[in-house]
């Protein structure tokens, strides 16, 4: 297997599969699998509202709140700073939605709202450091300069941007203020001029187009961060409280082959895929091809690294007979997390890691 | 004008309005308004699940989560315990959603869902005692033994107990366990065998059937406390935020004449109602007869007390004419607080404390 770097992902991007034309929602086709980064033509997009059109030259990060010097930083004064580059998996946390039964509101996803690239930019530790962060501070708020109107049942917050907090922790750890991503300049739909990577979460905390920084002393209680992107989890033996997304949950996902794509009876074939896990590293993958019953372990093709999905494979003898057969993935992580069947109901159309059941189709031996 | 004390409240009861049979949810008919004090049997009942069938002999209080010494409490224990009676105006947060257009989800309330009463019990605080707060914590739960399951737009919480959660502070300060109400046992509409009556507050805060109170270090986020009693709102020059909902609005309301009752033309009749605020006093209260275009001062019937509402009264000269009049009330309170036109759409179908249009006919004098 080829495993192009960066500098080669203009040489072959598959086109991305349209979900929602406007705003963007664009899928990545996953069964075209290749190079352990994404190239940028295929990486997901997933937009809240349209593009704002920003000028890299008026543009500027307003920096707030609970700090001692507010700052406004122009993208040249940003890249005057010391520059960190970082590979992260980044999963839209509605990725593998079209699984659910029953169907769940939302972007129908398929498997390919998941991606890797390598993020260029500033840490926001770097910069924090430089506003000087006042005593009390507990999280900062990311908020880009995307806009829109959303209801809830019977009420409107009115006119929002899109926003998501940090814990103060994370923020200080290894959040990226990307303005790059594999090598090149962000392309309007992946936030330009400047976003946010948040490794080892959901794609909804890497906030685009960022316009502030805002540091709070209270817990940030957006739209986002309450009526979407948050689900139903018991906690102190209380009744369900909702909870805020965070982490990626351990994942392995097969790309090939393609669900509902056919291998030929009686062969060597091969089943390949990633794996991925918020919080530490994979440490094991493995396939069931009998829908479950029996799994068998796979190779890894990558080192073992946090905040970067790993690629696996396996050899497959098919089966004699022509039929039906459903493939399955489950990966585990450093921390013995596991994937495990059924959706939990308080978890709605998000968070999607049981092991998903890929039917594929044995044919018969050409003659 | 008669004052009934608790004690004559089984005098004269004027039969609930049924909005909803089952769960009973019930609304006072306000134009009847007689004492400072609601009659139980005419004070309106708001409730989320079916009454849960508790035994007095059986129930115990749970107190737990980060305490020094969980406790279990019978009903004996707790009357066995210092008692105090509070008099307290309580209003649910959607009173007055009938006045809402466009029309919002939920109880379509008129004026009758809020009432006075007098509610003894044990305090909050020294139960809180008796069980020893640990340090860090933050908030108690008040989960009630009422539960059913709800759903939110593609995800649902599982089977959940009615729970609201007060903060530290409050809960030390003069949130009562009322095992009583106007001199009686409660009912088991209102709560039977023990309810919350957090003074000031809406009446979400005042959980029925308490069955488990939970001391917490983090900000509890129920699903009574985030999807449903919550708004919208600004705060720190961000994105709108979910705010749960505490306090009462400052609010007048007008008893009599009824909405859409009628008056004769050419004589001196009374306008008479209530005020109240979640904080400090009733200070002012203002009533239009001209669809809000001039302002008149009532009088009052009560004196100025926190935590419960004040009877006030205006002379009015009705119109010579017959026709269609508009009267309008609008309170003031100690902290400068009042009521304005507008309905802000970030509370969706709660606190609705503008000056509500009350139409009255004015009819010809009888020959």
């Amino acid at each position: 297997m080829s495993r192009p770097t960066a500098d080669s992902s203009s040489q072959y991007a598959p086109a991305l599969i349209v979900r929602q034309a406007s705003p963007p929602n664009l899928e990545t086709p996953f069964y075209a699998l290749d190079g352990r980064i994404t190239p940028q033509p295929s990486h997901y997009v997933r937009s809240h509202f349209p593009v704002p059109p920003l000028d890299a030259q008026t543009w500027r990060l307003e920096v707030g709140g609970g700090v001692a010097s507010p700052l406004s930083l122009s993208l040249d004064e940003l890249r005057a700073m010391p520059s960190h580059t970082v590979s992260a998996t980044m999963e839209c946390a509605g990725n593998g939605r079209v699984y659910l039964s029953p169907r769940m509101p939302g972007v129908q996803w398929d498997l390919g709202a998941v991606g890797t690239a390598e993020w260029t930019g500033v840490r926001l530790r770097e910069v924090l450091e430089r506003a000087g962060i006042q005593d009390g501070a507990l999280e900062v708020v990311l908020e880009g300069a995307d806009k829109g109107t959303l209801t809830d049942p019977g009420r409107t917050p009115g006119e929002i941007c899109y926003a998501r907090s940090v814990p103060l922790a994370k923020a200080q750890d290894d959040v990226l203020l990307a303005y790059a991503m594999n090598g090149q300049p962000l392309t309007p739909d992946h936030g330009f001029p400047l976003r946010a990577v948040v490794p080892g979460w959901y794609g909804m905390a890497a906030v685009k187009w960022l316009s502030t920084l805002h540091v709070t002393d209270t817990p940030y209680q957006g739209f986002f961060q309450t009526i979407d992107y948050s689900y139903w989890q018991h906690r102190d033996g209380l009744s369900p409280q909702m909870i805020s997304m965070t982490a990626m949950q351990v994942k392995a996902q097969i790309a090939r082959p393609a669900p509902h794509g056919s291998v030929t009876a009686g062969r060597i074939s091969e089943i390949i895929g990633t794996a991925w896990t918020g919080e530490g590293n994979i440490t094991r993958v493995e396939v069931s091809t009998d829908g479950g019953e029996t799994w068998a372990d796979a190779e890894f093709l990558d080192p073992a690294e946090p905040h970067i999905w790993r690629r696996w494979r396996l050899k497959w003898h098919t089966p004699q007979q022509p039929g039906c057969v459903t493939l399955m993935a489950r990966a585990t992580d450093s921390a013995g997390r596991t994937q495990t069947p059924g959706h939990d109901a308080g978890r709605g159309g998000y968070m999607v890691n049981f092991p998903l059941p890929i039917t594929v189709y044995v044919k018969a031996e050409e003659s």
